[in-house]
């Protein structure tokens, strides 16, 4: 029995310094950071465009050359091979094309009368119409991104394209260990029977590991995958003990409910941890806990999956961005009408699982809770598609209620 | 000069035609699945949970037994050890275990008293109380996931949960080919300084190929990157038709506007398309074109990362989902205010590219936006996170309309 709870934010600001770890940055290729966090703020080293060029395909002239060309009175240009337009000249030019020396504009190509070499210019252009000027893009010397992004495919082509070719990274390693002699994994499975067979004996799929790897990997970490460890206060201490070595951060699955089996808490106590504390005033992961060992965070997760990725959001992703000196960047939430009422219990956070869709006719969001409980409940996950949080002193809201939901993946629209 | 442009949805309905091709499925570990298309509906194959299991720390009970317990008259039950309880008996039962045979109920540790071989239960408990029900997850034979779904980890957990150890996926191949003598790989260059020389000639560091790579990889598609292929007829046809043979489609980059350069075109002319056609009326992306070979589509793209991008989205996308007999997947759009007016030319349909934030206050969704044209400019999907959509027949919105946006990335909050 937890005899005591306590807010998240009491629990972080407590734990939090007791981590004194800090993550490491390493020198990448920028092609290879896709999913990493970037570790420095990047800056253009090079304008973008590198020079100015032509946004059509056409001609470069001088501005002043044209002024008064229309097509009852058109004038005409040399054509030149040169990458020099000097007055009374044109060079053809492709888009994308560098603007040649001498030029201040280009004329498309529909607005000109090809000659043998000349040409007959109907319209006038501005000057620098239809040039993308250098830098217009990104200017030498600008910030791309901050550091903390999360670095994706567009990412990685502005940091190339402004001569950013490496880059700093954090290496944020999680070392993930799933305890409980009741789970078994996938990859020893034939086939549905041995599913069956094993559920007589009470024992089921690990599916928890799957969950944390996407809490994990969705903030840039990387996980160690330890495997299962059977119900012993020897094998689950060592099992955290080695992977504490070569990880930023450790994370142990099952065995945090305190009952007979509650071996992961006495594990990590043999461990001599700096700090300890179990029991959030939350639902569901109530029981979530955490340590520090020299310094470095252990995560004590729920073995329920949808409990264990309520625990790293709340708990383990704040502490990751304090080994970086950062804050988790903030992300918004939407505003919506909730379709019905729920009631959860007084003292308890609670992130309740919502299903939200977009009203086609008005882009009104309207939000259709799930669960409050069932911490086990993987349908929530799959048929829900945002969190609606609901803070310790509300008791819940009314239907018709406007209240703020955090997506978690691609909304829909409503069925009419 | 493109003479004629046609709108996405008429260049569509006539290709779709052509495309006789099919996406194969293959058969795959479901732990191996993610970011992969789900090509099978996918049901329960067992119950989840698998049996009727405590919820909670306790003992499990018959709830007739406990009807008129209270702090003041507990009931007293005998503790066993055995994996049934009978009347009068009570069996010790840790959160997650299967509930023993007899037993319809469990109570809470807090609400026990425990004594040598006996517990005076404190208060009554309902039938099924802190029970979670066989299949009250997933019921056998309930739809888990329809095909077309996009795999990720909590769809692999359900997946596994409920006997799917395997599982029918789509192979959606695209090679990619980029051309252009003006372009070169990040890969070849050593520093800022290779950039800088080399962009005195007009060479620029090839990033489209990244843009064009996200985009496929987000609807579970593998890229098979040919590299850079010179302005070069026959270079080009070679590459298209080496890559075709081992691929569904075929996506070339630049080379598609219609100057002096225009090889891509000649390049896929001389390989006897069955369908052909340039030039959509949407801007950026204008220079678009869609061939189809043998029955299979070959997509030519701008050079220009964000056209490509563009591109890619509105011609390939559908594509790839036809080659599955399917539609693309429906998300939807959000509503928000427009901070300032926006112009756009007639008769094209404009994908503008804004920065949507949320006003902290009231929820309100608040769109600025950064650019019309400039398909080469980065900064804009760097600094922007939603596209908006202007259609063919109007010439913008006023400043304060309600507009839908499709958001590409996270919302932030707006400063204050």
């Amino acid at each position: 029995m937890l005899r005591e709870l306590k807010r998240v934010e009491d629990v972080l600001e407590e734990v939090l310094k007791y981590v004194t770890h800090r993550l490491k940055s390493i020198r990448v290729r920028t092609y290879d950071a896709v999913g990493r966090i970037l570790a420095e703020d990047v800056y253009a080293k090079v304008d973008l465009p590198p020079f100015d060029r032509s946004a059509v395909d056409g001609y470069a002239v001088r501005s002043d050359d044209v002024f008064s060309a229309s097509p009852s009175s058109p004038v005409i240009l040399r054509l030149s091979d040169s990458n020099e337009v000097h007055p009374g000249e044109a060079v053809k030019v492709c888009t994308g094309d560098p603007l040649p020396e001498g030029a201040d504009a280009v004329i498309m190509r529909e607005h000109v009368v090809e000659r043998e070499g000349f040409i007959e210019v109907l319209r006038p252009v501005a000057r620098w119409g239809n040039v993308s000027r250098r830098g217009e893009d990104f200017k030498a010397g600008e910030l791309i991104l901050p550091r903390g992004s999360l670095i994706d495919q567009i990412s990685v082509a502005a940091m190339l394209a402004t001569g950013n070719l490496e880059i700093s990274v954090y290496e944020c390693k999680i070392g993930l260990i799933c305890t409980g002699s009741e789970i078994v994994e996938p990859e020893i499975l034939k086939d549905v029977k041995d599913i069956e067979e094993l559920s007589k004996r009470g024992i089921i799929v690990n599916t928890t590991r799957f969950l944390v790897k996407e809490a994990a990997e969705s903030i840039g970490a990387i996980v160690e995958y330890y495997g299962i460890v059977p119900d012993d206060v020897n094998q689950i201490s060592k099992a955290v003990k080695t992977l504490l070595e070569r990880n930023d951060m450790v994370i142990v699955t099952g065995g945090t409910a305190v009952g007979e089996r509650d071996l992961t808490y006495r594990a990590i106590m043999s461990l001599n941890p700096d700090y300890m504390w179990r029991g959030l005033a939350i639902r569901p992961a109530k029981p979530t806990g955490i340590a520090v060992i020299k310094g470095k965070p252990v995560l004590m997760l729920s073995g329920f999956p949808v409990a264990a990725y309520v625990g790293f959001t709340v708990l383990g992703v704040p502490i990751i961005y304090h080994m970086m000196n950062m804050s988790p960047i903030e992300k918004a939430m939407l505003r919506g009408v909730l379709t019905r009422r729920i009631a959860k219990p007084p003292s308890l956070r609670a992130y309740v699982r919502v299903r939200a869709c977009v009203d086609r006719r008005d882009g009104v969001i309207k939000i259709s809770p799930l669960a409050l409980t069932g911490s086990g409940l993987l349908s929530t996950l799959i048929r829900g598609n945002a969190i609606l949080e609901i803070p310790e002193e509300l008791e819940g809201y009314e239907e018709g209620s406007q209240v703020w939901i955090r997506p978690v993946r691609d909304l829909n629209y409503c069925e009419e």
